[in-house]
């Protein structure tokens, strides 16, 4: 019996949550939910996922323009095992208080509130406590990255304190209407940044702090990182074998050309996934610096993919279909994370 | 037997170049020659590719950084029937020399001059004066388009002039160095840009007068059309129709989301193509207006992508294995260009 | 006795307004209203510009900001001879009947309809029609700068057809919450865009069509223009001739290193003047071409200073002051318009 | 007697260079020196400053294009007591050899190395170093602002150790031909950037690391400091205080409405100066954040303005015309630091 999932949201994270949910063995895609008959309904369509709209009103709309809708939301929420809410912010709330009625699992993004579920997850973090839950929060794509390698580098080395100044990627590639176009924003003004605060409700004993500005890019955001060790006897090669063996974490090198975020991308391109995905953190390895016990590094996160297979594991997590370990390794099978790297 | 492929110069065009051809059942690929041992190597030869270098020296700095290196350039085109050249500008008379000396055919890109080879090629236009050629230009991404839609109106309506204004994406994705970031660049200041006489090179006879403009984006060029034709009984209706059944041409709609070239990038991540590629012409449909016997439109133009499928038919007309028609649908159903949309 | 100007609105245009009516002998600012007490509000008190707030809340806002404010909207009207409302868009209809109801004048941008004064102003078009009116719209930056340039062509060699391709600045330099980042977005899809209609609010015979498409720049809108000329022997040279005596159009050359909007307006701040305004018609000489008397080149706008002449002139002819010649002429020297640039 | 300075290239800080001196009561200037026969050539004439050429090539060309030419640069130098060297970079040490033969003293800006004069110069850090020498470098933007600042500090508070990201404008607003358009680029990738041992060579025992990162924008650099302090009853009350009464510093609030480099940017063109240039350190006063006794905040820099008055002092200090406090006290009052700012 696979578990039953369905997305709620047919944008940036729900598309790519489905694709994914869609090649795995023990669960599969009942239904995904959009607002707008566009062209991302009709690619649904064509992978044989069956479309929800919102509501009545949405069903009509979809009906007038030809496009095949199967119901409203509360529809497919019927049919579920469990929802993957991927809706913009802000009604994560609301939904919440539907799925529970319906007594459905769901798992929400890093948009909501940590309060909302009372836990957030990253899968190479804590696992094991999202056993069992009704409802999980993912979070957002930087915290994500951020509690990946922080984790791996407190586990092997101590953190001491972690210093991050994130440059974000001010809109995704299809969002025409967010800028700025020539501008760096304060993102916000007042310190520390919402990430720190994030990432700790993962790693609650991390000592981190953030600051983050907002520049006029659309495909990765990129991480200075600044992260004093515990361990005096760190070096860059120690730092390297353990990033090394961490899932879900890429290093590569201005020695083979990577030297940008645009590289980043094309190199995306070129792994050849769906949609020209990256779900690993991508850390530059001749970026790695050690002086005085103090690591610098950079990073960079596709905002658009990198909390996906978070998302997967949440579901298997949640129905305790495997253990952490396992877990991973069939996720990443899955998609090719690593593995599909030169 | 199956057609040999060397592909001289590795980047935007000659990666992809390289994919489709391995995708045929009557050519295959024995080479790629490339610069610099980077990222893109390493992808070729996970690909099955044989890599080579451009001298000695190259190969010496490809073994340093310990990637496999099968010789240099002159090696390859030793095994090739054609070389499909896709180096920078400027040294395509050199390599013209080097491939004539080895008695190989070749196709040079729309970066060389119309007289390197004395025939620029479009498939849907002039694929019959390919047939059996040594040396054949196919031209660059928007005489390409240019050519593929002024054909097809020229053949069903007739066409008095042609005015087009070009707004230009300024870099590809990864050329970091490109300039502008925050301006309008006049490409050239003196009238007309190339991109009307070099649309002669295939239409001779066509009445076409082209301004273009160099923008800050890096996705797609995008055209703006007016089309004076002779028909003075030609209506949307008729136009879409003619449009929707030419080869290579897609129609889209503002009415499914489609409103900018972010919109046609993210459409392309959907299609699902290798490297989201695009290899159409994207046209607006609801863009279409006819007032006075004059046809206006929008046209969009993905420049890494859209001659790709125009390098296959050539090297098929070069070798006489096919006629127009025949080669063209082969090719168009190998890179799934127009089935692959709902 | 001087024309009492009282300015509603102090972002883009208000601001600009305010100064250039400070710069004249026959009219002076007796105040700006503004919404937030923001670093603009204390560059105005500096000026020596009476603040007004837009309503009560207002007052308070900026008196708990310790920004001296005079009182609201209502208060400084009572003030006024005219008011010039530079409020956004939409609410110019209720301003409208605010200033109607006090018996006053009033000037409304181009963001308002034509429909809301039936009367749109640019003064080397049309300054005799706008003589003695209580309610006078000045058109948009790019209605004027075409209404400037097309009205001259005609006059000099009959203007048959007009052929208008507009690459629009999606964002004032300050609007950081503006897009694109990467796209041109069609704006509209669907054809004419509304600068050919609005032209001809100014120049009702004029055969005119445009296209718009929004790019990723701050400083300057670019058009190229197409333009079908009824003299059959007009030259570029003739057409050179017409345009360097045309008020508010300003002949440049990419001989002298002006290739784009970025050099335009880095030829801006050496003018000199405030802001680095531009307020004339920016024509690159060296891309005027004529081929079978029609006639191409590039044209620059600055989107944020072009309409604030037509302001001050409007003032002059809604009170009877000068004769259009000499309001023009009186504006010009003022702002330095044409002779302070070498 | 004043001082006569020569001006040798007249780009980016030549220009306003050129512009600073000739508002001095002390000092003059005799001729600038030009490549290009562009724009700027013509306002350097229409200012009255003496245009020379590079070589007796130079000469020419500037005659055929009509423009008045006074001689060659080396018969600028002959007229000057100092030549201020704002070329591009790397042709300083031949420069200078020329500067040395003709026994006139120089100064360099910060493309060049340290090593060329021996000594870097920020006037409010080592004014009297600088009593009498021959050859000064001024240091560059990013440099400048941090020496300001963490002097500042260092002198108040102690500075423990600082820690700096730097997001650099990728290009000049009319340097069309840089990149990125959509992209961070790591500015190296290995660190740590050489921003931290350039600021050594004016403040040798300060503790700073620094990375850098070039984005798509045109207008400022943004730096996000962490700042560890000695004193460890260092509060942001105190931290506000002693910033707000540094020369060159400036603070600004998004309270008033700035929140990005964008708003600064307006910022600038409401203060009035020539090409709305900015010459202090942009700070953020509600960024200031103490916390463990180590400071955050962000600081923007007007790159092409903010080296202007550091050429000025280095001119004084060189020629021992005043004092460092008398200097900079001319320099800002004749540029309007700080005072011009409501």
């Amino acid at each position: 019996m696979k578990v039953k999932v369905a997305v709620n949201g047919y944008g940036v994270i729900g598309r790519r949550v489905a694709d994914a949910v869609a090649k795995q063995d023990d669960m599969e895609v009942v239904g995904v939910c959009k607002v707008s008959p566009d062209y991302k309904a009709l690619f649904a369509l064509k992978k044989g996922f069956k479309l929800f709209a919102a509501d009545e009103k949405g069903v009509e709309k979809f009906r007038k323009m030809g496009v095949n809708v199967s119901g409203t939301v509360a529809d497919m929420v019927k049919e579920a095992d469990i929802i993957v809410d991927a809706t913009p912010g802000d009604i994560g709330p609301q939904n919440k208080e539907m799925y529970a009625k319906a007594s459905k699992k769901a798992i929400f993004q890093g948009g909501e509130e940590h309060e909302l579920t009372g836990f957030s997850f990253v899968a190479q973090c804590n696992y094991n406590q999202a056993l069992g839950r009704q409802f999980v929060r993912v979070v957002s794509c930087n915290t994500t990255a951020l509690c990946r390698v922080l984790n791996a580098l407190d586990l092997a080395f101590g953190v001491e304190k972690a210093r991050v100044v994130i440059a974000r990627r001010a809109a995704d590639p299809d969002e025409i209407g967010r800028g700025p176009i020539d501008a760096v924003v304060l993102d916000p003004v007042t310190l520390p940044s919402h990430h720190g605060p994030d990432v700790k409700t993962v790693l609650p004993h991390l000592n981190i702090t953030t600051m983050a500005v907002k520049v006029p890019t659309t495909h990765m955001h990129l991480h200075s990182l600044i992260v004093k060790l515990k361990d005096k006897t760190a070096t860059v090669e120690k730092v390297s074998e353990v990033l090394r063996r961490t899932p879900r974490i890429l290093l590569v090198s201005s020695k083979l050309g990577v030297k940008s975020t645009a590289h980043v991308y094309d190199l995306g391109r070129e792994i050849g996934r769906e949609r020209s995905d990256i779900f690993e953190n991508i850390i530059w390895e001749d970026s790695l610096t050690v002086e005085d016990s103090e690591l610098y590094f950079f990073m960079g996160v596709h905002q658009e993919a990198i909390v996906i297979p978070e998302n997967i594991d949440a579901i298997r997590a949640m129905f305790e279909l495997a253990s952490s370990e396992k877990s991973i390794q069939k996720t990443d099978a899955s998609l090719g994370i690593k593995s599909s790297i030169p």
